[in-house]
């Protein structure tokens, strides 16, 4: 069981979190719980290192930051011994959680559940401090920001737990942003590839990292809501469909696989278009490399041919705040480069469809295709996987876009 | 050099803190830093651990509390480096410094410094969290409240510092509470004996446990003001008598020994009397064992045999906060201890006049009893120690009779 920041902010939420935890103890299950910090005190801590100084020793910043799930670990065992559980917090290097040495963004290596293991059979709930592990130089590392999601599939997998139930501020994933569909159904069941292709949704509830952990292990992922009343609903592991949450599982879990799962949509992209380049090779090389070489991402790259056959287009996106980097970076490069002109765009928007069914469909992309042409929605560029299909449209659009293939691809609810 | 929470409560005091120890490092010396919490931050964390729940596990609440160290060593170590210095941070467990299981009031058993003296030796700066170390359980453990000056003291002796310097808000120990007498001077030197003595003065300077510690590992402390200008001052190890703050240090090396040292006093007492109880064996036993089995201490204790030979007074101190208890508990065993009036009074004070140089002269307390009489002062009770006589005298008389003395001892500033 992980809670976040936001089902922890103070003692009233750890007390009703603590009921959750009371449900499945009372069912008779061994139970871990990996928590964040209290809702805002990472940024409080992280701030308080800037303080000391802007640029900070990153060993340092992690002994800093990690008190804050140390804090909110000890609380929650507290709260949970009140309630007559018996509980103990640890922290990463007691268990110990061994990491990597990149300090502030550091990988699990290894978990020792040794020790967890004899404490669980004995009927003590082990609250975790997630988002944090030991390094190889004895020190405190943390994860990155987000990384209790990732703390709590790793310590499910070394545990081999029957589920890793996410307990968080949404009551499970849903088919798209319900701010835009309010007809949006919330998922049962979705694969780990299409959760993975949802991160634009579903990294407001999940970390990325945590699904392709839970994906390579196996962990049966649960996204569900703190809020729900502890008591309404009886323990369910291992999840089914029982109505609580979204389950995020293998594929082969799924049987009746729609083909178009979700719409997701990201507005955090920015367009770059190089017109007239020379069509001869060595070009591409020419443009991506200086890009990368200031670590600047490319997202979605569309080439095309222009009239004369020795020209060409070349159109990709970059996170819309390396827009103006990005730019002066080609720019830089113009005279190795050769091309006729430059362009940026702020204003556009990545609308996808994803599903694992798109694998047997034929013709699911020229139904998006279709759909948006029959809105009069430009299609700027396209890029496809196995079970995805993006394209770049004017931001204008995004909603009315999203809204229409929702209902063409049957997703609204009845 | 140990920095307390009021030398270190915000960013800004950690950077003039650095400077001190910017100026030893200056100096060539190897340092060890230890740190307590922020101003009020421990308390903060002791009220969180209080709202989980009013009774709570000891380790939890050691794990909780121990967070405000850790904090403000890593921030230390930030601006440490800020200013050139390489620095790094110590948890107890990293170190580790081993302690028993007394959870919230742990003790120091051993250090290990095979890690520290490599990096010292590295010309790194140690900063060392205060109050806490690692238990047999391998958890978290505090020293209880006040414990960082006796971290220091326990890090100082295992290294082998030529002196162990304890920066807070005063400059130094005085002969008495300059709030009460304005020619109180501050002492260049004072054994430890003394001013373990001087403990009702002392307490506000440096924490008992840390006193006793120093003398038994021969550990030369040092107690000077953090709010010094860092700079103003050359750097002084081993401490010799520079008009820095106040040595506390073997009674051998204090060449010129002063008769009365210091006048101390405490309001933290108050006085029983039982009025003619039958005067034979076992009385003191019947009066103490009730008391001491209900966990109240007694300090001073006076018997004087009464008129008639058969009955006795029996007067004896214990804490203030301690009294309405103590009389619960006489009154209950009156039967069995036989007395006719039972008496409490708390307006009291106790007095103490304290010095080395009293084991080789003779009619100092004398001295002490003529200068209060001459003030119409009526002493209640007198215990002495080798090194101390201590009074007990009305409330009313406490500033009178404190000025009096440090005036008879010729201890008055010039």
């Amino acid at each position: 069981m992980k809670f976040g920041g936001t089902s922890l902010g103070d003692v009233e939420r750890l007390r009703w979190a603590a009921r959750h935890v009371k449900r499945e103890c009372d069912a008779g299950h061994e139970v871990a719980v990996v928590v964040s910090a209290a809702g805002g005190e990472t940024d409080r801590l992280a701030e308080l290192a800037r303080t000391a100084a802007p640029l900070h020793d990153a060993r340092e910043y992690d002994a800093i930051v990690a008190s804050g799930e140390q804090v909110n670990a000890a609380m929650m065992a507290i709260v949970l011994q009140s309630i007559g559980i018996q509980a103990r917090s640890w922290q990463g290097w007691q268990i110990p959680i061994t990491t990597s040495d990149a300090h502030g963004a550091a990988r699990i290596m290894d978990i020792d559940t040794a020790t967890l293991e004899e404490r669980l059979a004995q009927g003590q709930v082990a609250v975790i401090c997630g988002f944090q592990g030991i390094g190889p130089d004895r020190r405190v590392t943390t994860l990155g920001r987000g990384g209790s999601d990732t703390s709590a599939v790793a310590v499910a997998a070394a545990l081999g737990a029957a589920c890793c139930d996410i307990y968080t501020d949404v009551d499970g994933v849903y088919t798209t942003d319900p701010r835009i569909v309010p007809a949006a159904r919330r998922l049962e069941r979705i694969s780990y590839e299409e959760m993975l292709e949802m991160a634009s949704l579903g990294a407001r509830v999940l970390q990325t990292r945590s699904v392709e952990l839970a994906m390579t292990h196996g962990v049966r992922l649960r996204v569900r809501s703190t809020f729900d009343e502890p008591e309404a609903r009886p323990s369910d592991i291992p999840a089914t469909d029982s109505g609580i949450g979204t389950l995020v599982c293998d594929e082969e879990e799924i049987v009746e696989q729609e083909i178009v799962s979700g719409i997701a949509y990201a507005r955090d992209e920015a367009k770059v278009t190089l017109l007239r380049v020379a069509d001869k090779p060595g070009v591409a090389a020419g443009v991506f490399g200086p890009l990368a070489a200031s670590g600047i991402n490319v997202d979605m790259i569309v080439q095309n041919v222009s009239d004369d056959g020795q020209h060409t287009d070349l159109t990709f996106t970059v996170p819309k705040s390396d827009l103006e980097r990005a730019l002066a970076t080609i720019e830089a490069a113009r005279d190795r480069i050769g091309y006729e002109r430059l362009t940026g765009q702020a204003d556009i928007v990545k609308v996808s469809i994803i599903g694992i069914g798109m694998r047997s469909h034929a013709g699911v992309a020229a139904q998006m295709f279709q759909t948006l042409a029959d809105r009069g929605i430009n299609i700027q560029a396209i890029t496809t996987s196995e079970i995805k299909v993006s394209v770049l449209i004017d931001a204008a659009y995004a909603e009315l876009a999203v809204r229409a293939l929702h209902a063409a691809y049957g997703l609204d609810a009845e």
